[in-house]
């Protein structure tokens, strides 16, 4: 059912000034990122002219920031940007030809406002949209959307995934050739073309049809980036891209042939799901000048900043009293936040025994993804052993400041994927399915006869 | 309190194809318009070098024509289009001074997306974007979002009402200059400049802050368009632009004494809020010409539409069976629907002694309403009159087919506006707040020592 791609896939992970959670203080940081559209032009622009598959934007509904005081969170400059959706309908119209991937949640919203905002994303960026489906695991979203607490893990797993079947239910509405528009005779569609979803489920009555036409790719492209059981069953029933946080190349393969292996009992192949971990590259002309590079990001993280990021993930403890240069204060067993994130942080900690000091930096800077400093050579073998070892089949860069950070692994390091033949020279499609090598998916209504057929006898 | 603009406000009130229900079928309308970006950027293009205030998009959330059959409905050719938050997002991309005010229900969204997203709007436009607030008074919309019926019209309203409060809450969670972003202290913004709202209410419990800075104009403008009691109520408390549809003058001025005069009573003044009543404009170089492009557009109309959208004023009644023309049969007492739109169109059978082929052609034409046939300088004459009567500030175009009747209008009527100074020849102001020459709101919290020691000794 098809075969791996020859050459990787880039994605470019953009956070207003930068992934390095002091990334604002530097000296070339658009300090004002966040609210600046000429910032977020001139970054998608730089992407596409390298030839990226797409643009990625994370996302929340609350200024989700778990610091212990407000001192804290007045050092953080990433808490007020634009809404991923309306910023990428604004690019889609300033590029030709790179995807855009929003995180949207599906705890606090309706399939058929998302529905309806992804087909007309679709629309307006000729067939670039992607949705990075997730869950919401913060009081903070909770409180803003009339609840006390966020849903149980499960509830909220089980939530998404019919969430993604009322969604694409809806994008099927209408078959891809039912708009005949007939001026003469005042037929607009043929009416044997509408489909209408009448979904009833547990989370969910939409009766539908969508009122936007199919998308140009059928479905914007569906993304997952959980990594726990439910998180990885419902990419491998529905996803087609996977974001994931790795630190060694042994867990990414472990991954790799984890989720690719639970594709054949939803009659999948391996190539349908493209596994993307995070890389945050940090380069320099030697080891020395990237290690330099490195050291002054994490020299501008204020420790009250450090100490609020991992409070976080020990379940919003308060960890101002803990000396910064002793071992960490013991993990909780279990938080209902990201169980995944929880493990990776407490694996890393205790693999390299590292200070409550140590380990901050380790997150701030990535946030628990691969960090990579050293010369342009040294990140592009190292993306090729993923990329070549099954731990990847392409990477979501992350770059440490924005612009430069996205500037030097376009310059730098994407010259030498070219030259190896691991990355595209130019692009070779128009839609964001066709960068990532993704078949179009038909619509489930428009059955050959011999399928119709079957269906009815299965029935 | 300021004193009534000198000059008459315009919006170009945009549907894919025109607002003739035939529109689509008419030879120079670009059918496809409902998905078609460069039509779209074509006509707001137009419209800004006409120096409109803003451009207007309608919105529903689910297809909601309430044909009593599938023939009628594949003759609609307004079903699918684009989302207009997505849309106006990539027009603010493409134009420079236009305004961009969407349409988005009360009913069926949650407050935290809608104030993050027109925030979002009004930073990617410099402060361009205003917000219909509606209610859904549809079956259609709420199959779609878990309920089987929608909700009753008081509901709509407290929950309306509520609704606004919380978004402009929302918008006033950062004060304007709460940013200070020093790169050298490590401080992004001052702790005492973010205001976190926790509203707690009978519909909504929402704690903030935004995710978004306060946007550029403070609040995007506030527009409404319901003519119900708690419409207008709402309106009076909240709201600084209304849409309106009557027929003739002696109603716009009532009406627009109406509205002026409730706002007293929230303390607010006359040039607060600006009328807008909509025009369906058909041009000609003579009144005959213009009287054919009438009859040319109404020739397009199938009886099986016609019927169709009167039948949705009856509540869902099919009246297929009803002779064409015989007069229409008894109205509804009541309807849980529009109750503005039912008395609008009864008093207009029963005025004008229409038969049921008439009345729904002129339903047809311009949904209710005001339609103006004639040369330029009449048309530009029954603005000026209503402009200058107190029944209007300012009109909503709704030009009866795209782009021709946006471009005769642009082309033969703005400039006897501008001739006679009732109209601007450029633009003074660079936000949509200062076209339509409105004030920007200061922030709630950003009170001063003499306004905070008066709001203390009053709790």
């Amino acid at each position: 059912m098809g075969k791996r791609n020859t050459q990787l896939s880039l994605g470019a992970f953009l956070q207003a000034t930068g992934h390095h959670v002091a990334s604002w203080r530097h000296p070339d940081a658009d300090a004002d990122a966040g609210i600046n559209f000429a910032h977020y032009k001139a970054v998608t622009q730089l992407a596409e002219r390298a030839k990226f598959d797409a643009i990625f934007l994370a996302d929340g509904v609350a200024v989700r920031d778990r610091a212990a005081n407000l001192e804290a969170l007045s050092r953080n400059g990433k808490l007020a940007t634009f809404e991923p959706l309306t910023l990428f309908s604004a690019l889609a119209t300033v590029t030709e030809r790179i995807g855009f991937i929003a995180t949207a949640s599906t705890s606090y919203n309706e399939p058929y406002h998302l529905a309806r905002q992804f087909a007309s994303l679709d629309w307006l960026s000729d067939g670039r949209a992607g949705w990075n489906v997730v869950t919401s695991g913060t009081e903070a979203e909770a409180l803003n959307f009339n609840r006390e607490h966020h849903f149980e893990h499960a509830t909220r797993y089980e939530r998404a995934d019919e969430f993604v079947d009322v969604v694409t239910g809806l994008w099927d509405s209408w078959e891809d050739d039912a708009f005949g528009i007939d001026k003469e005779s005042g037929v607009f569609f043929d009416q044997d073309k509408l489909h209408v979803l009448n979904h009833v489920g547990t989370h969910f009555s939409v009766k539908g049809p969508l009122n936007v036409a199919r998308p140009p790719q059928g479905h914007p492209v569906i993304v997952q980036a959980g990594a726990s059981e439910p998180g990885k069953e419902l990419a491998a029933r529905t996803a087609e891209v996977i974001f994931t946080a790795w630190q060694t190349l042994e867990e990414a393969q472990a991954f790799y042939a984890d989720v690719k292996g639970r594709l054949a009992r939803y009659g999948r192949s391996p190539e349908q799901l493209k596994v993307m971990p995070g890389i945050f590259p940090v380069i320099g002309r030697t080891q020395q000048e990237a290690e330099e590079k490195y050291q002054l990001l994490q020299s501008l993280i204020h420790p009250s900043v450090g100490l609020a990021l991992l409070g976080g993930l020990y379940g919003g403890k308060d960890l101002s009293g803990h000396p910064l240069d002793a071992p960490p204060p013991p993990f909780p067993d279990d938080t209902n936040g990201s169980k995944s994130r929880l493990k990776l942080v407490r694996d890393l900690a205790e693999r390299e025994g590292l200070t409550l000091r140590q380990l901050y930096e380790r997150i701030a800077g990535a946030r628990g993804h691969w960090t990579v400093v050293g010369t342009p050579e040294h990140i592009a073998d190292q993306l090729q052993l993923w990329f070549e070892s099954h731990a990847a089949d392409g990477f979501n860069v992350m770059p440490p400041w924005l612009p430069g950070g996205l500037e030097e692994f376009v310059e730098h390091v994407v010259p030498i994927l070219q030259q190896r033949g691991l990355f595209r020279t130019e692009y070779t499609g128009r839609t964001l399915r066709e960068h990532l090598g993704l078949a179009r998916p038909g619509n489930r209504h428009a059955l050959s006869v011999d399928q119709a057929s079957a269906t009815l006898q299965t029935a």
